[in-house]
């Protein structure tokens, strides 16, 4: 097990007299990142590779344009048959045909003709530049220049956009819908994207019913699993649920060896005589990290088994909550391919209220914005979940903060 | 047709010459405004509820917990008992049972009385308040206090997250997934929620080969239909493709009324003989706008046909993006009941270089971060998608603007 730099034995909460010491979060994260891979890839089909992560260079085939085309409405010509045309010379010119995207002309344009042509369709062989409507007076089979042109005026040259041979979009690019559009355009139809890491939830607790149940005598519905399975929806992964699992060694390792590419224990995870995740760990696998010097979240773990990441959450929903942005969210974003960094959005604006902290733990404080202004909740305590519904997002306060006065500008990270 | 208070009759576009004045922005803003309302709601399971947002308020049933619980591992006890116990004078009690979550005590504490209890079991009748382990010292079937409580210590009472009656979360509010987390400890297993747009998408051209087929000749690939679905997904809407729809009238007034909620047209939507969309609506329907005082996208247009919204789009890709973003994507989150301002996360930056507009009409100019600058990307041209992928983001030059000299600060759209 790390030890961490920062040692809290204190007795701030009882549930914490096994930890000795507490690894900071620092040497958590440390430990984790170490031990985060980019996951294979996988093909999709591009109507689902919004959002996805490229696994590997695209390089075009083809031209985008594969053609020289017209960018405006009007003639296709020989630019040098309009030399000296104005409105008061205007220069006749042959009208042979009509071009339309999609529709080429079955004729090349030869010196002194000119061809009708839309925005999009391809330039007619013979022809070099686009005489726009405006600068033309038509009449019956012919056509009048009133403007002089440069060769390649208005038109898009092929290739202009993407030229063959090019590298589009570069590996691990999460896609953006115009992405796609580009994609679709060099014809391709499928693309290698990172695979999404299928995460396991192993949630105990002999109290627990299923998702949605209505609460009744001293049970209480399950709120972690729904939660994080949409957490773990946000961060590109896949949540595989086992269920609620007994407050059973067998059943929970069991659980935490079914198939995944990484695993959130939920509940259990502290040092109490029911707390079997951990111990379990250090038996058939690695207990590297337990104890984080943070608040919520403080019995948070970590470590392998069967070469996997496991990562174990407390069952408190709001310590779940904040172990698995700091430390799950991670992971499956790193797996996925993702940027691993928070993805919150964020805003700086000024306490209305001093933030308080303990130098040699981690905060995250639980805020509302108020106007222009961020105001610290009163928090009752980790059990309590809708101090997070309340709250517009968080403030972290490092380990060496004894917190913020009124008027300090924090980062708030946004709940989305 | 509404008339804008900026008229741009210019050559600077010849498929342009057909309007005879634009609408701004800002107005054509006001006539798609008046015009959205939220879609009704549907019921989901609260596993596919997050990132949905709430029809209705949702009030608790009941109260969380259902049950006074211990905040933490110790024992529960009769305050009073503790009174005057400290390390100098360890108070003895009776260990009468053990107390887990979810498995009460089938007796009542009496005076001289405790229970081992585990965090988050139920209180047992007669105590009422928690001895935390580490104020104790156990002997055999006795435990020793050595500190005082007062009633209620460490303890979680009845309530004290959700109480029977309250509005738990606000109709409109788009969930997170501590919501679903709340909703999931409240009994709530399905909740009603705005349903999702369904968004037609017609595009028009016979150019355009499938989504991601090779380019061949004179055609090209598709690009409009699924970066266009792709866009409609992170808006909340579902999008229903017509396919390519030939460019022939009959054609496409029948993609416009197949079933939906809102209709995008893409392709088809200036002034040429081609562009039949504008004039179906127009016949058939209502067409409020056509041509719009912004770059690019001025050809682009809406009305309404058998009581839905149509939007028109240029094919333009670049074009096709930037009116979707401006109206199309506006319109869907409407719908769809989110916010119906821009989507995109925003930076502050300073210009490494002057932003070229023109007075009277809206600009939507790409642009690159350059570690903490901004750059704006030399566009050839609105058909160029590539400039949209290149770029981080976009700024948005108001009418009123000639544009921002080198080092003004900028607000930046960030592309996701």
């Amino acid at each position: 097990m790390i030890e961490g730099t920062t040692s809290h034995p204190s007795g701030e909460d009882v549930r914490m007299r096994g930890f000795s010491r507490r690894t900071t979060v620092e040497a958590a994260l440390a430990w984790l990142d170490a031990r985060l891979e980019t996951l294979q890839s996988e093909p999709v089909p591009l109507s689902e590779a919004a959002g996805r992560v490229l696994a590997g260079n695209v390089q075009s085939q083809v031209d985008v344009p594969g053609f020289d085309r017209a960018m405006m409405d009007g003639y296709a010509v020989v630019a040098a048959d309009t030399l000296g045309a104005s409105a008061y010379n205007r220069l006749p010119l042959e009208i042979v045909g009509q071009v339309l995207p999609g529709q080429p002309l079955d004729r090349a344009i030869k010196k002194g003709q000119a061809a009708r042509i839309m925005t999009g369709a391809p330039l007619p062989e013979g022809a070099d530049a686009v005489l726009p409507a405006e600068l033309t007076e038509a009449d019956g089979g012919r056509v009048y220049a009133r403007g002089e042109l440069s060769p390649g005026k208005h038109v898009g040259k092929q290739g202009e956009d993407i030229s063959a041979e090019a590298v589009v979009l570069a590996a691990s690019r999460r896609l953006r819908p115009q992405d796609i559009g580009v994609l679709s355009s060099i014809g391709v139809a499928q693309v290698e994207v990172v695979r999404r890491p299928r995460v396991r939830l192993v949630v105990t607790g002999d109290e627990l019913l299923p998702p949605g149940s209505t609460p009744r005598g001293c049970q209480i519905a399950d709120s972690n699993s729904p939660m994080l399975a949409a957490l773990v929806g946000r961060d590109g992964g896949v949540a595989v649920s086992s269920g609620i699992v007994p407050d059973q060694p067998e059943a929970i390792l069991a659980a935490m060896r079914d198939e995944a590419d990484i695993i959130l224990v939920s509940g259990g995870s502290s040092v109490g005589q029911e707390d079997y995740a951990p111990r379990l760990l250090a038996q058939h696998g690695e207990l590297a990290i337990h104890g984080v010097a943070m608040r919520p979240s403080s019995p948070a773990g970590m470590g392998q088994l069967d070469g996997r990441l496991v990562i174990l959450l407390p069952g408190n929903p709001v310590s779940c909550l904040c172990a698995y942005d700091f430390f799950a969210g991670r992971a499956i974003r790193a797996l996925a391919g993702r940027d691993k960094d928070w993805p919150h959005r964020r805003v700086k604006l000024p306490l209305s209220r001093k933030l308080v902290s303990v130098v040699g733990r981690v905060d995250y404080a639980r805020v509302k914005l108020e106007g222009k202004s961020v105001q610290p909740l009163a928090i009752s305590g980790a059990s309590v979940l809708t101090s997070t519904t309340r709250a517009d997002g968080f403030v972290i306060i490092p380990a060496n903060s004894e917190g913020q006065p009124e008027g300090t500008e924090v980062e708030v990270l946004l709940y989305d």
